[in-house]
């Protein structure tokens, strides 16, 4: 698909029906934007238009880049006033296509880049107050820096941005111990549909004053407002870390091993992975350096990060206690404790590199799915069950965050297999998981959120009354539908 | 104020209009409910009338006890049928008047207390799905039986049900650790104004699949929908618990004492509590048998309680250890550590028995206000002043949760003082702390919610867009405003 220099963009034309932005609304935000704040020609706009999976690709007459909040309102107001409907952009590293722009050139780009200051930090009420354009990665340094730690973390943490992750409700592998992204937001700062601006930025942990407003941006993906500047919860950071990988007899066994770690100390567990043995082998196989410092290979492992604050904990033999015990009652079949960071970062690495492994071993099927936690042994072996009797031979490879129940359900091809023709099938193979996942009452969507790719799936998944109260809420707040149109809601 | 028996409750009659629900309405509601599941009497209606503060006392012609979701949904259809308006209600241990019916005997009070049935309990997931009507110390006992924690703790939990505390967000001593009643939920059942039940009753840690509507309900104060079951995190319970008494030398000192926990070991926090001295003093005078194990009577105080289910944790050695270093600095006076379970009750005694003790000592004005964590020394100098200036010779005794930043500013009358003289100077007295609080980015109800108390404070404090969207929300979701009127929204 081309991106064609858009009519609009020269000053005083008319944008013809149906067709984009008029010009007159593309020379007036101009005006007040000034020559940084606004892009228009397609070769700049061109990184924008396209999603960072590439699964979309579309144009625009502009991409707007508002330096601060006052800004942001102004162009959101003209955008109203015009008719003329917004697609907010973040890091544009959405895995659902939730920031991409529609391939009419209807719509304008709002990229908040340039709002990337950390406004404050406090160390006493461990909050950090910040702009959305902050790539997610500046963030933890700013909270680092002032000795603290925000605990989010997500792969793409270089280029996300805070706004973004909080509206759509970031996850990651911490999420076991300190939430979502959800969980992490105190206050918000929001530029409404009409160009008001909603100051809620506080830093409470208690206020009990009517609906809670944050609550319910966060998660909207960018279709009731636009995130400038958030209040994050920060937490003191760890001094002690360890970090063991774990084989495990069976998915069953690495639920039992976590049900062990939480009744030893539930607040210290860090991260709870699960790992496939097919998953681990596909890193082995295709990741120059990574290696398995077991004896043997196993069919399931587990990766269990344990962290704290205290000083002299002795995390190390907590994590040999727990793990001796599980070994005598046959739930864990060897295990490893890391001696060094050199060596927690080798272990982390087999989680880590699954994607880029499975990337490297042809075309893969991908799941983001969640069920309780009792049941990702059962998700995991009949989601196996289900899409082996499709697909003989693929590489079944689940994988994730055990200790809160999503699993990363990936397919990769069959070996030597046509990767077109695997691909082909991916609707198939997506429903065959679903099918467990909703019988195990989970959720087809843990993390990544709905954005373009997936609001076909919402009458099923939450039609009736669910979804008819998130259309009246859009209309209530977003009436005339500016923005972020086509996603989330189907 | 009188109960006159409501003309409606006879079979066949027509309310006259404005006066109330129809008769046949009443009929149509026994029919569906059965005998029991409906009060009519004024004699059995009359306990439901009144507020645990005793600020309203209305009258109804009817109180709905349905016994299950269906009846709810049921009661709330024929009521939307027929425009009459309904007050939903639990324990009715709302601070604000937040399930009061109002005087006219215009609405029908719907209690929760028959669906009081634990529907299932996770001990793997951590989960407990319950209904709205099971009192708050019924479910705690749940979840003990099964050896799990449900930290939600306040006050009322005797007689405050699920459904309330879900409502409300509830707080409580616990919040420093485990968050509100608003991080604890994982799922809802809700009956919608229409009638149509909402099933979001998931138990999944990870599910961005739209807006997060628990979270909207969640704080709504039975303003959107009936909450009728929730799903509620649990934690593992504690196996060592330790608790001090600790003598500070100043506001500051208590907060610069609890980021030393925090730094030591902040998930360790089970709770950090501020008292005064006059607040202590009114302990040790009015109520029989508390006294204070320290060698002298201090100006400030502190109540910490460090909990873990780690065994061997000698929690009592970190809590010596953060106070040794504190005493050697000066930021502490002198620490008692209680040696047992009655020494740690003879500790908490002391900030339990403020309430108590400060009625018994005479009129009383009462603030629930939250700051910033770091700003609540300023909070409690400032007010202080205001106050005393204003009042000369009132007890200020303030107390609470400063590890979350909510203190309760409470006011005791003059010794000896007229408390009617007292209390005709309420507002006046509110305002001079509300301003302090407003100055310092707090909120002027943290944990008891708007209620109908305090509705008329929500346009200074949340006016402009945020009000605005919540009266959008309000009458998307419930056009009718057939939900609890007169609460929460001004």
């Amino acid at each position: 698909m081309s991106a064609p220099r858009w009519p609009g963009v020269r000053a005083g034309d008319r944008a013809t029906s149906g067709s984009g932005p008029p010009g007159d609304l593309i020379e007036a935000l101009r005006a007040r934007l000034g020559a940084t704040g606004i892009l228009t020609d397609p070769s700049d706009t061109a990184p924008y238009c396209e999603d960072w999976r590439r699964l979309y690709r579309g144009r625009t007459a502009a991409v707007l880049r508002p330096a601060n909040t006052a800004q942001v309102a102004l162009a959101v107001l003209l955008c109203a006033e015009h008719g003329a409907r917004i697609v907010p952009q973040g890091g544009n590293t959405s895995m659902v296509g939730g920031a991409a722009v529609s391939e009419d050139g209807s719509e304008v780009i709002l990229s908040m880049s340039r709002m990337n200051r950390v406004r404050a930090i406090d160390a006493i009420d461990m909050t950090l107050e910040i702009e959305a354009g902050v790539p997610l990665k500046a963030a933890q340094e700013a909270a680092a820096a002032a000795g603290c730690l925000l605990p989010l973390s997500i792969s793409s943490e270089g280029s996300a941005q805070i706004g973004g992750v909080v509206a759509t409700n970031a996850g990651g592998n911490n999420t076991v111990r300190y939430g979502n992204a959800r969980d992490l937001v105190l206050g918000l700062e929001v530029v409404l549909p009409d160009g008001q601006v909603w100051n809620g930025l506080r830093r409470l942990h208690k206020d009990n004053t009517g609906y809670c407003l944050r609550q319910l941006f966060v998660g909207s993906e960018g279709t009731l407002g636009i995130i400038t500047a958030a209040v994050l919860k920060l937490y003191p950071q760890p001094r002690e870390v360890a970090v063991a990988l774990v084989a495990v007899a069976s998915p069953e066994a690495a639920l039992a091993l976590f049900n062990r770690f939480q009744q030893h100390d539930a607040a210290a567990i860090q991260a709870y992975e699960y790992m496939s043995g097919a998953g681990v082998e596909l890193v082995l196989r295709h990741i120059p350096g990574a290696r398995l410092p077991l004896a043997r290979a196993a069919a399931h492992y587990v990766l269990v990060e344990l962290a704290t604050p205290r000083e002299g904990a002795d995390l190390r033999g907590a994590l040999e206690g727990v793990l001796a015990a599980a070994l005598e009652e046959g739930l864990v079949g060897d295990a490893v404790i890391a001696e060094s960071g050199a060596q927690r970062a080798e272990l982390w690495r087999l989680r880590e590199e699954h994607s880029e492994a499975q990337k490297r071993a042809g075309a893969s099927v991908k799941n983001d799915v969640s069920v309780p936690v009792s049941r990702v042994p059962e998700l995991i072996r009949r989601a196996g069950n289900a899409c082996e009797h499709l697909a003989p031979g693929l590489r079944y490879v689940p994988f994730g965050h055990l200790g809160d129940g999503n699993i990363h359900v990936n397919l990769v091809q069959p070996e030597g297999a046509d990767a077109a023709a695997f691909l082909a099938r991916d609707h198939e193979l997506m429903d065959a998981v679903n099918a467990v996942v909703r019988d195990l009452d989970g959720s087809f969507s843990a993390e990544h959120g709905i954005g373009r790719l997936k609001p076909y799936m919402m009458p099923e998944w939450r039609g009736g009354p669910e979804l008819e109260m998130m259309r009246r809420i859009k209309a209530a707040l977003d009436p005339a539908g500016i923005l972020n149109p086509g996603k989330l809601l189907p």
